[in-house]
């Protein structure tokens, strides 16, 4: 007997048919002896349907009471999962996030959770009792409820496998797995069986969209297994078993059979490159460029600052989310006396590529395989950054899909079977 | 200064612009000095929306986990107002069904309301602030949300100006007040300026749909004073007050020079006339067609025994709710043996006309003005019944409309100066 989490995304939730198969999905799980909570997004729509709302109230809307108006839509299809189970005698009820409680921080709209109070929930298991959770949702101190902002359901799933001590957190998504890289560019990617915590931080944070960052960080800090896996795959095989997905573990689980050099090769088209050209090349003026976005939360990634013009001043470059580009310009012609730039050029049209990989940390080469299979076919790189388990660097948005399937190759992870 | 509840049911808040409106409407009583809670419905169409899904997901549904389906669309519109509302300059803040809480009776999906704890909403209304607050919605002793069956928002905003000791309770709605008739009937009907609880419930019990019975009852019981008025009046004129609607009230109240003998005529065309033929003329057997009948929940209205044939048997005529027939057939049919009737006949070709008024209390021949003016036109008279305050008639359903016209003159209700 186990104790799983299964955790449905809105697509699965996506009208009362689907919420009836996934019901029978639980049912499996609860037949093979385990003990399930659920955790459940709104139906695939829903929340945006009730943010617009919002807005369409107030540009300024309260967040407190947007998120009395957005949690309701998690309430609903947790109520309707709890029916459809016990429509196939599985015995369940919905616990609202004030009904556990699972406490968060008073962040409304974006409040982080701080615990989760498990009698209820361990009593209806021991109890044989399926425990429906909404997820995204909690209450505050004050007794209001608290959303933790736009995807946190895949975060709310890991915090209740880990208060629970869960022995795994099943996320059922639109893909069924984590793959080496996006199928729609490199059609022999390979599907991975396992990949740790910080590799799926890093493909995540790069683009891999499979998992919401905080949720993978929450559960390499708590130590819970993830698993991803399709909602759909055994759709239409009524008695078939889902397919395994990928686990998401701790670098000591990784057998090393399947230890590669290389995990995974992630794209990501939503930066923008900005350059001020000839700063003043002196003590303090960089500060004086990253200390204003910081200031303004703008994430700065990669920094190059070009070699010193004859003249005492320098060029320097960095990327920001393509979202703050326009805050960022303001931002920077704000700190124009102080920092001394001459131009602001910025372009949007460029592409972060990252090779990812904990295997990288104990062989050298990874990078130069890197640049010298994109300089082969004349990819110019306009930037570069690297952290322990990645490589990444900037090209022209254009090259995107040549240079994802040139590096696929190159570090040998292309299927052998695949068409 | 005075303590109001203000109303808004879910045509007033179908959609945003709509409940922008109603947020202008509420700032216009604060405005004017007045401590104001609002209790909301959910937009027009949501509920049904809400509890298709419950059924779609299993016909026994759960009633517990219904109504934290159902319980969504008021809380969705309560969070939107206080935006609408704060958007305005309004200070206000929505207050759910567990906040306060509203505490109900365990009866889920058609609870009761026990007990509305006050001390939130008179802290809020002492600060300046609106409370608004969803309707239909309660939580019950176990910690779960109870919901008080359709229409239960009229309900809670009465039962909310009984806790809150508030000087009136205002319900918006799609007419404009209590009128003496069905204006789509008689175009000269009137509206009233004031009408007793009493002849309310037999106004709303016999057709005239403006508020749930069981608000006016317990407003009634409370000592509420509920104003009937349209949300929808003073919609295109900016500035305008709201033209008055109809205040319902407890009879030491009403002015003598409003005072008349009759109040107003209701018609009901959702009635089934049963006849039960040859039924034997002994002690007992009227008893055994009534009691099974009550036993199954089934209210029998108005009944008449013919008188007895030369063979010493009787027939039977009593009315129904048309929605009841088919499961009244089936109870009577089952205890056919006990009572011992030939036939059974029915007919939902029927329709109840009544008069309704205190003012007949101290004045004979209300009763005979009806069957004498039904009469001289050759309307037949199928059944009677009376109350302290109502005579009613059953007549065939083609014949509604000339009776309540004939009624609405004969008792002098024209309006002198309408169309």
């Amino acid at each position: 007997m186990a104790r799983i989490v299964m955790k449905f995304g809105g697509t699965s939730m996506a009208g009362v048919e689907r919420i009836r198969s996934v019901a029978a999905r639980v049912k499996r799980e609860v037949a093979a002896g385990n003990q399930v909570a659920v955790v459940v997004s709104a139906m695939a729509g829903e929340t945006d349907r009730l943010v617009n709302f919002c807005r369409e109230a107030s540009s300024l809307y309260d967040p407190r009471e947007y998120d009395v108006v957005v949690a309701s839509g998690e309430q609903v299809t947790s109520g309707l999962l709890a029916i459809a189970l016990q429509a196939i005698g599985v015995p369940a009820r919905s616990w609202l996030g004030w009904q556990l409680p699972v406490r968060t921080s008073d962040a409304f709209a974006r409040a982080r959770i701080e615990e989760i109070d498990t009698h209820a929930i361990d009593a209806a298991l021991a109890a044989g009792e399926v425990a429906v959770i909404p997820g995204f949702q909690g209450v505050a101190a004050n007794n209001r409820i608290a959303t933790l902002g736009r995807g946190g359901s895949d975060t709310s799933a890991v915090a209740v496998a880990a208060a629970m001590k869960a022995d795994r957190c099943d996320i059922y998504t639109d893909v069924d797995g984590v793959y080496t890289t996006d199928p729609r560019i490199v059609p022999r990617a390979r599907k991975l069986r396992q990949v740790t915590y910080e590799e799926m931080l890093e493909l995540a944070s790069v683009g891999a969209k499979v998992l919401q960052t905080r949720s993978v960080g929450l559960a390499m800090k708590e130590g819970v297994r993830v698993q991803v896996l399709s909602s759909f795959t055994a759709h239409d095989a009524p008695m078939a078993d889902t397919l395994p997905g990928t686990m998401i573990v701790g670098e000591e689980e990784i057998e090393d059979l399947e230890r590669q050099l290389i995990t995974g090769i992630a794209h990501d088209k939503n930066e923008a490159k900005i350059t001020l050209t000839a700063v003043a090349d002196k003590p303090g003026s960089v500060a004086a460029i990253f200390e204003p976005l910081a200031a303004a939360s703008i994430n700065v990634d990669m920094i190059i600052q070009n070699i010193a013009h004859q003249t005492g001043s320098t060029d320097v470059t960095f990327t920001v989310p393509a979202a703050d580009l326009a805050r960022s310009i303001e931002v920077l012609n704000q700190a124009r006396a102080a920092i001394g730039f001459s131009e602001l050029v910025h372009d949007t049209r460029v592409a972060k590529i990252s090779v990812v990989g904990v295997g990288m940390r104990s062989h050298a080469g990874v990078a130069s395989t890197m640049f010298s299979t994109l300089g082969a076919r004349g990819i110019n790189i306009l930037a570069i950054s690297t952290s322990e388990i990645k490589v990444s660097v900037l090209i022209h948005e254009d090259e995107t899909e040549l240079a994802v399937r040139l590096l696929h190759t190159a570090y040998g992870l292309d299927a052998e079977d695949a068409a």
